[in-house]
């Protein structure tokens, strides 16, 4: 049948979507979801059809997706006909039935998502299924494989390639930013890809980025490399596994992470990366709440990484409370400057030392984390940190004392004196972003105390940045609310955590960052 | 913050959603998928948000049930802030987990679905997890009550209210047409509503409109049933429980059906149906393939209809051919007419005096089967059929001579003599609705063989109706590819029923119709 474009000026999230009237779609034997073939002089493609009741007959509803591909304009007539749908369908049903998929299947499943055949329903359906009914080791790797074959790759031309991954989840965690520049300095080549904040309140993209861009093309960041050996850069516009941020999409609203595993790894194979640690930051605010939990997901890691011939080691950490003091993209990036130049705080210098020491020690040098401790003392990785920051086109002279934070800030003072007995990372998460991270990047929490420090009533706990009165007047709010640091005269004196009342009507506390 | 108004002129599937750009989603602190408060002068409500990344800063997109709920125009200024998700989004969460959910939880969750509060992505979630985990007994019960609760009821102040169901799956089944009117004819009190086609070539209301009017308000149904006893009317738009089509928009692209009990039984308790027969026709071409699996079925339906209050048998029906000869609306329903006239096809004559039978047995007649042959055969089920049809405001004269099928068909012939040996069903739907149904009418398929049949080379298997030639031969040659009635010389002479190739891409054989 004919139809007359209609240009909706609008993106339909990604996926190839027209939308065409009730009795159209009746005179077609169609009807929402199934697929329709459009084809002009020039070009076809299978698009996912919608329907709006009282949509005008004979107007075919073109989001951009669809507009870019066919290259079409207002009134160019479109020829629309039924097409079966993707085969891919079937294999989720196949996974909905628990059944395994076989290695060919997977492929054709994530080239349909890369090509967009796929609607949210049906992607929805396929992560719950994973969700539900999990995924054998060969079906992870199958996945893996097949996620990095539909993207980019990148080739160093070197040998080892080593990286440095963190499952994410605890507030503050700027390590990266200190691990890099030490990994390089002692001569290796780390090239890190990094992603923005999702739900948190920075990304190490987010916070590299207040000292240079951090959105490099492919050809940008392989000079980089070249020249520093070592690189922090989004990864997010690289295409290295773009099925991945498909599979988020429909993944953040159901609070639910079935492919971590791939989804980190896939990237990482994508890099070239041969030598991996990956930081499971482990505690009850953290995305993993036990060591035999984080020991588990550890052995897959180490299975997966081998059977995509990448060596893997994992570091189970400390993830009770935000790692450092600082909380927020220029909060974070002048904590990890302060430490590369000599006064960072104890547990991120150690935190630090110890990933970039596992690292050293992975590619044959002995004690590594003395190795760390001892370049970071030098001076070299401050001097590294810069040459990353010059060769990425920031300022390599960017001094601390002079990073724009947030002119408005309040301090939130302790009622009383005692023992600071717990943090809970998921409040300070959401009081940060209430100020106004990650997009306001002066915005942030600056803890003046951590767990286990001796404090008096009236010392400030924390102060909260923003850029503006009303983020600052809302984070303050939010804090009087969720009181997320707890004091006590001695520990075992504070034993409630929370009280959950009757009607709990909340945010899931769900961090998916990767 | 503040807003202006986009109108984009089209549905979002009944959906409450609106589209911002991504700049001033990063300012709001949202992402796509997040619940958005909408507040205008006048009202508010809570919607979900999409993301256009090119979309202008500070304009809103509306959808157009958006628009109505808050009686938007181009322009207006609307008050955006972020709000928090649907308390049912972690009673999902919990079905995903594999746990129960109380009755309290699934009537929030099926008030959320009705209120449009969940997004396609969180209900395609919801029904695979109820596809994969199950319910039990308990959650099913809960569910069809809350879909009851959620939709309208409606009062005939009589008793017993007789029904009949049939689960679908066979092309050509017309048995409502002719059990309906033997039930009234004795005297009983049988208002049936039913569904048009989703993807099958007919569904009962489909059938009845080429009789009389089937989209009767309320007032109107039981105003005819007031009058004479029955009714034959679509409940697509009676908004008895409206759930139920928010849930079958997401389980058709996902061909999967975890609803079948609560989404019959809670329609059937909204139109306080007291005894209800229901027909599950069983074979390979049908939705059940075994008679097991109908048992099993049957007994979770009279269990759950105990648990509703409603006396339920059912009837494991033959389901391995078509029923009669007819398939299409125009031709359904001349046969059913023939049918109460005296002359029907001896499988529909059983079919449905069988059914008729259980259900006047089931409110104290003796013999119901006979008894339903003896109104069929006395004239009295074609007064009341004609009864009926006046009563919806058709012609009662109305005279299967002259009824209007499509003018083009084409004969499609044996090409050798023998026995029917099978014939499959989803091949004679796929064919029928190549031919145009349900939408043209006048389209369908006259099977002059049915299975044991002895026929010669040469003889017409089925006619082929369209109102269209270019239906007509679209529908021609799918028959031949399809090839649907085997004929051999006997039984056990052609044993290969389907050669499965290398590469299959074939639409699945998924009948959704209830």
């Amino acid at each position: 049948m004919e139809f007359k474009t209609r240009l909706l000026e609008m993106e339909a999230g990604g996926n190839l979507i027209v939308v065409i009237g009730a009795r159209d779609a009746d005179r077609l034997g169609v009807i929402s979801s199934d697929r329709v073939r459009l084809k002009t002089d020039d070009s076809e493609v299978v698009a996912i059809l919608n329907i709006a009741s009282e949509f005008p007959r004979g107007i075919l509803g073109v989001y951009d997706e669809v507009r870019q591909r066919l290259e079409l304009a207002e009134g160019d007539v479109v020829q629309v006909r039924s097409a079966e749908r993707p085969e891919s369908l079937g294999f989720i049903r196949e996974k909905i039935a628990g059944e395994k998929l076989t290695a060919r299947k997977i492929e054709i499943l994530v080239d349909d998502v890369v090509e967009r055949h796929l609607s949210d329903i049906e992607l929805a359906s396929f992560v719950t299924a994973l969700q539900i009914n999990g995924m054998s080791m060969e079906e992870v790797e199958s996945l893996s494989r097949a996620m990095v074959r539909a993207g980019r790759t990148i080739n160093f031309d070197r040998h080892p390639i080593l990286d440095k991954h963190s499952i994410g989840g605890v507030p503050g965690d700027k390590t990266t930013l200190v691990v890099v520049p030490i990994v390089a300095a002692a001569g290796y080549t780390i090239p890190k890809s990094s992603s923005r904040a999702i739900t948190s309140p920075a990304g190490t993209a987010d916070r590299v980025e207040v000292l240079c861009p951090v959105d490099l093309r492919m050809e940008e960041i392989v000079e980089v490399v070249e020249k520093v050996g070592a690189c922090i850069v989004w990864g997010g516009a690289l295409d290295l596994a773009p099925a991945d941020d498909l599979f988020i999409r429909v993944e953040y609203p159901l609070s639910i992470d079935p492919l971590l595993l791939p989804s980190i790894l896939s990237k990482k194979k994508a890099m070239g990366s041969s030598h991996i640690v990956i930081d499971i930051p482990t505690g009850r605010g953290a995305k993993i709440h036990t060591v035999d939990q984080a020991q588990q997901l550890a052995r897959n890691f180490i299975e997966l990484g081998s059977r995509l011939d990448m060596q893997i080691e994992c570091a189970v950490t400390e993830g009770e409370q935000p790692i450092g003091r600082a909380i927020g993209p220029v909060l974070e990036a002048r904590e990890a400057l302060e430490t590369v130049m000599g006064s960072g705080p104890p547990d991120l210098i150690d935190k630090a030392a110890s990933l970039a020491g596992i690292l050293l020690e992975m590619v044959g040098e002995e004690n590594g984390k003395d190795k760390a401790l001892s370049i970071l003392s030098s001076g070299k990785a401050e001097e590294k940190l810069r040459q990353i920051i010059e060769a990425q086109g920031g300022d390599p002279e960017v001094d601390p004392e002079y990073m724009p934070l947030g002119d408005k800030w309040i301090d939130v003072k302790a009622e009383r004196g005692g023992r600071v007995l717990w943090i809970n990372n998921s409040a300070i998460a959401h009081i940060a972003r209430t100020a106004g991270t990650p997009s306001d990047k002066g915005a942030g929490l600056l803890l003046e105390a951590k767990m286990g420090d001796l404090i008096s009533a009236g010392d400030v706990l924390y102060r909260i940045y923003a850029e503006t009165s009303q983020r600052l007047a809302l984070a303050a709010e939010l804090a009087e609310e969720l009181d997320p640091i707890a004091v006590g005269s001695r520990i075992g004196e504070k034993m409630l955590i929370r009280q959950v009342k009757g009607e709990l009507r909340r945010r899931p506390e769900f961090i998916l960052e990767r």
